[in-house]
């Protein structure tokens, strides 16, 4: 099944926009977790049996389980294989290099670790994105605007007339030739939303920057979504997984999904 | 002891500017090694045994371990643990995340892994970088003009009256407050390279695009090194670890590098 059609049927089925971001510290894991053999596994397993009625997708970034040595990947398999298989996971790598390299990181996340979408940086330009691309019923979401403060130093930079940006969201519209690209849209910045909704209207975005990072739902869902309300992964990761820090993490956390699922279905278009 | 004195004290004790790039294919290593317990490391092994004379660093590409799931990060932890200590370890990852992640992602890889250097991408601008260079004794090689040609898509770009690749070298210099950034630019732009090293008179360079991708040696090294000659790092991957594909493949990679080296250390400033 291509990705697209994996994302929408989990979207409707639960009636949600929410990914919840995987990234999980084991630092902030609830003490009474981490006594267990692998407490980054066990924190996720109760994470995704709290939500997986309330999700369009998963979200694990890497960083929180590379920082774990080899255990960490192990930690990300299990839960890779754990989640629901109706429920697409997008791994959030942000990893770009020359053609033959890239081949082998689109390897590693789509057939080792069995990924339905990644996130890839634009920067080193087509060659070391193609290789993601090749994957056909896979997801490759590009970095466009991304949602901190240091996006100003390159990607709101003029390039011939326009911010770099929309130079990106134009290239990667040019790219998409097997209709498997999406684009990493902060939802910090909702005017340039706005803008890159324009250009590409059909491309599915990832928007990271709602909850901990302040970025505001409803002009996030008006711009951020296509003209069905659909093609938008609103992405929450701490606020959903530290809601608590006690024995009824789990609790809280599903409390928050819901609460962000239906703020972000009271603006959607019907 | 600093990135930049490890690597100089190598670089003169080596007479030597090049660094093995250990991007180790699974696929390409000589079939005599493949019944070993771990075929990358046996071949890194000897690799390393025939070329540590010679070099003035290594730099393993996460992508080729990552591509082996968990027992390729075993092979990578125990490659970076077999490099001889006064050797410097590049860890090529091109990371580039938000601030708290980078955080992850600069432990996994200084910690975690031993590095002594990393490679990190700008695209997400300095509070993506920021973490790495909180370790001063580290060095972070940013991605400026990459050897590919896709580099052609977003870093020769036009910004603001210059190429975007200048723009990354002028910001890196103003980041450069530890004394620990380096630019990665690609043998395969001598006009460019000549730019930049003017830009920036006192990083140092890692410089990838010899051998398989034909970057020339002698305008590499002219416009590459520093006033002394120094302060490059030229990195071969493929052209030294598949010299030869039969049982003689570590002393043909020592052949190669040896001509590598000569051929550098021709062209260089005394």
């Amino acid at each position: 099944m291509k990705f697209l059609d994996k994302l929408q049927h989990a979207s409707r089925k639960n009636n949600s926009l929410v990914c919840v971001g995987l990234d999980t510290d084991e630092g902030k894991i609830p003490p009474f977790l981490k006594s267990k053999d692998d407490p980054t596994f066990a924190f996720n397993q109760r994470i995704i049996d709290s939500t997986r009625d309330l999700v369009c997708a998963y979200k694990p970034n890497l960083a929180f389980y590379e920082v774990l040595g080899i255990r960490g990947w192990e930690a990300l398999k299990k839960t890779c294989e754990y989640i629901p298989a109706e429920i697409p996971i997008i791994l959030d790598a942000k990893r770009g290099d020359i053609g033959n390299t890239a081949q082998m990181y689109a390897k590693a996340l789509y057939e080792v670790m069995k990924a339905d979408a990644v996130t890839v940086s634009p920067y080193m330009g087509k060659d070391a994105v193609l290789p993601f691309l090749e994957y056909e019923d896979k997801g490759t979401f590009i970095l466009c605007l991304t949602s901190n403060k240091g996006a100003a130093d390159f990607q709101l930079s003029s390039v011939e007339g326009r911010p770099l940006y929309e130079l990106v969201a134009e290239k990667v519209l040019s790219w998409n030739e097997k209709g498997n690209c999406g684009l990493v849209v902060g939802a910090t910045y909702p005017e340039q939303l706005k803008r890159i909704r324009q250009i590409a209207p059909g491309l599915p975005f990832l928007i990271p920057g709602v909850g901990a990072q302040t970025g505001e739902i409803e002009s996030t869902i008006k711009y951020g979504t296509d003209n069905k309300g659909e093609l938008a992964i609103i992405n929450s990761s701490r606020a959903i997984l530290y809601a608590s820090s006690g024995e009824d993490f789990a609790k809280a956390a599903r409390n928050e999904t819901l609460r962000l699922r239906d703020s972000i279905n009271l603006y959607r278009r019907k």
